[in-house]
């Protein structure tokens, strides 16, 4: 059980890797029982953004790229990096959601903010609803992206979590949120009586 | 739209940051349309598992702790890193919840394989469901862990989500699928009548 519930204080810290897509911070740490750790690695990265879009009649927008850490083609909400001391995150993800997608929200509804890796990374995920998104523009792909756009019924969007076929956990994430806001998932722990189950 | 739904060709490849807690491999990489990029980093990271144990009295098994990377204290299910190398992941799953909580689990149900960062690590996830899981032993932490053990009843657990208290992706996307497969959670898309949406 803990005892102290502190942080951990920080007592030096250096950037060991600095790479524009990567840089880490080594720190030298104590910890609340004492304890000194000379080389806690964390990585200092951009804060994130995903978007749960969905158009007038109820298709969802998805994208499906390949991604070069897992070196296959995966399906995902849009979304993308984003400098929070240049950018708000809801703005981020209007401009992410377009340059992906070629798809414009009017307004966003914020569904909650999460954790990707939280013991090794900075880094906090804006999670957002955009109804009624209407393709205006095209495209504007970063270098290394070559999206390929998918419009799902939002009905299939459940399924294709439960079957595997999208299977990354902020974009698991986002969809459960948004799927709960829109009342298309409900809850029987404490909604129903317990007796009954 | 995609016109080559081929993986990226790794030209080459070398080690840019070694440290028993962080590998980054930097590749140089020719893109389907012929370009070369000649820096992609990525993490070499080992693969994880994220369990969600429950007793036979309906209480789920709970690990709250500091995460250094976001500086806060955080609820998840139990998990952990392993090699597969050297370990299978449903032997990881039963080694992490036992070091984590003194709990016991005697099967699991796998409950899928889900990515955390597939653009940047290498790492896999998997997410096993663990009933009936009884107290046998005590934790058995490593020098950075310090783990509040907290058991909630299984109704209360999807509440954790939508306000909040729990927020990291990869517990969200465990307990999604394992509240699923427990029927705890339905799905009104497909299987009820679209018109009375």
């Amino acid at each position: 059980m803990i005892v102290n519930r502190q942080p951990w204080k920080v007592l030096d810290s250096e950037i060991v890797f600095d790479h524009p897509w990567y840089k880490l911070r080594q720190d030298r740490v104590q910890l609340p029982n004492g304890r000194i750790i000379d080389d806690y690695v964390v990585e200092e990265k951009k804060d994130i953004v995903f978007i749960f879009p969905v158009t007038a009649d109820h298709k969802v927008v998805l994208v499906n790229q390949y991604k070069h850490g897992c070196r296959e083609f995966l399906l995902e909400i849009p979304g993308g990096v984003f400098d929070p001391a240049h950018e708000q995150p809801e703005a981020a993800a209007k401009r992410e959601l377009m340059e992906e997608t070629g798809f414009r929200a009017e307004a966003l509804i914020p569904l909650g903010m999460v954790y990707d890796d939280p013991s090794k990374d900075t880094s906090k995920t804006y999670l957002y609803l955009a109804e009624n998104v209407e393709k205006t523009g095209e495209q504007q792909l970063d270098i290394t992206e070559d999206i390929e756009i998918i419009l799902a019924d939002i009905r299939e969007i459940y399924p294709k979590i439960i079957n595997g076929e999208i299977r990354v956990c902020n974009s698991i994430s986002g969809i459960f949120y948004a799927l709960d806001h829109l009342g298309y998932i409900q809850h029987s722990g404490v909604k129903t009586n317990w007796n009954d189950q």
